[in-house]
């Protein structure tokens, strides 16, 4: 049976995920996980993940969740995937885990936190609340600081002074994506003093195409509505 | 050069490190730093981790943070270690990768920001902050629920019905010994209805004796106090 991955393109890690396979020539169906038709905590999904959320895969036997687990076991289980993504030298791979883990409680809590809060909210059925917002936003700006000075700190074109993407730019980047949906303004101000980090976004685009702008497409189409629906306001 | 790790032994990762080293006869030295006279924050210890965070890891040319990314590398770089604690079979690790991430968003969120906002702040010259104490106290019941019904449903002593405990049982049960701290009715109102979470610790403290009890000393002794303060209040 052929690798299926559910996803959420809105979600950022499912998008990691998609990119990833498209990338590396992995044959995989999609099945689509429509969160805000609220279908991620429906029986027939969560027999696949109990925790309610994408991304998923079933690989054979293997139901697995969480979008690192996902990347890393894409990387060493199917053959063929360049060393880069996931290092096999082990100096190297334990330099782009510490990434990965710093990721959830630092960008990943800031961005997702300050982009539901802001912007994504109602689109979910929630209310916003500038007060989580504001101290999401906090999270994301020091992350988005300590990015720049330590892991984009050298000349190379990737995070930990690499030449090539890893498991964890991939991850990192999505996650930085999903400030597309806020008001234009608000994202500039928030990226706008990041030039690395800027750089390195194109960086991640340019290995990836044309998979990574054709996966975010949907961000895009979301903003657009959003921000139509802002100024209507 | 030996094998350096930089703890606190306050901090619930950097315990998972020490007892993970100590079980599995890895020679290192330890570093202390005293997080409470904010040596985590000085220019010497930022050299070794620009986060400023406890554990941190210095192995020949390797300085290495984030306690699971510690945790795999000293799995995989030292020799003799049993497979288990990160097993080679690629579908177990997954599983094992897939407890490990959602850690950060779920158990450690809810369990240290509980802990931090109801007992610990004050340690820290912090004040206690009730709104975010219930914030975290929904995110730790919600974490407990789930690894009760999800990762240890089964007859295994240890999580996804294994026999023998991995990294993740280590890194997880050390976040949980964290409410020992708490005043003792508010850690048996949140651990109490958990029968097999209160077997699964039991399980990780005899595999890993008499190590385990050594490094919680302190928070034991830390506890103590604490009561005690809060006793004469």
């Amino acid at each position: 049976m052929k690798l299926r991955v559910y996803t959420d393109r809105m979600s950022q890690p499912s998008r990691a995920v998609i990119i990833f396979c498209k990338t590396n020539g992995i044959d995989f169906e999609e099945v689509r996980i429509d969160i805000s038709k609220r279908q991620h905590l429906q029986p027939e999904f969560k027999a696949i993940n109990p925790m309610g959320q994408v991304p998923a895969l079933v690989d054979g036997k293997l139901k697995l969740f969480e979008s690192h687990a996902i990347l890393r076991y894409l990387s060493y289980a199917f053959p063929g995937i360049p060393d880069h993504w996931y290092p096999g030298d082990l100096s190297r791979r334990a330099k782009i885990e510490s990434v990965l883990d710093w990721h959830h409680s630092n960008l990943r809590r800031g961005a997702a936190g300050y982009v539901l809060n802001k912007a994504l909210a109602p689109a979910l059925g929630l209310q916003l609340n500038p007060q989580a917002a504001a101290e999401a936003e906090q999270i994301l700006c020091s992350s988005l600081s300590k990015i720049e000075s330590i892991w984009l700190n050298g000349n190379g074109k990737f995070l930990l002074n690499s030449n090539q993407p890893s498991i964890a730019d991939l991850s990192l980047v999505c996650e930085i994506m999903q400030l597309e949906v806020l008001d234009v303004n608000d994202r500039d101000r928030l990226l706008g003093p990041h030039k690395k980090i800027n750089e390195w976004i194109d960086n991640v685009k340019m290995a990836t195409r044309p998979h990574f702008e054709e996966v975010h497409a949907i961000i895009f189409k979301a903003a657009q509505k959003l921000h139509t629906r802002q100024a209507k306001l």
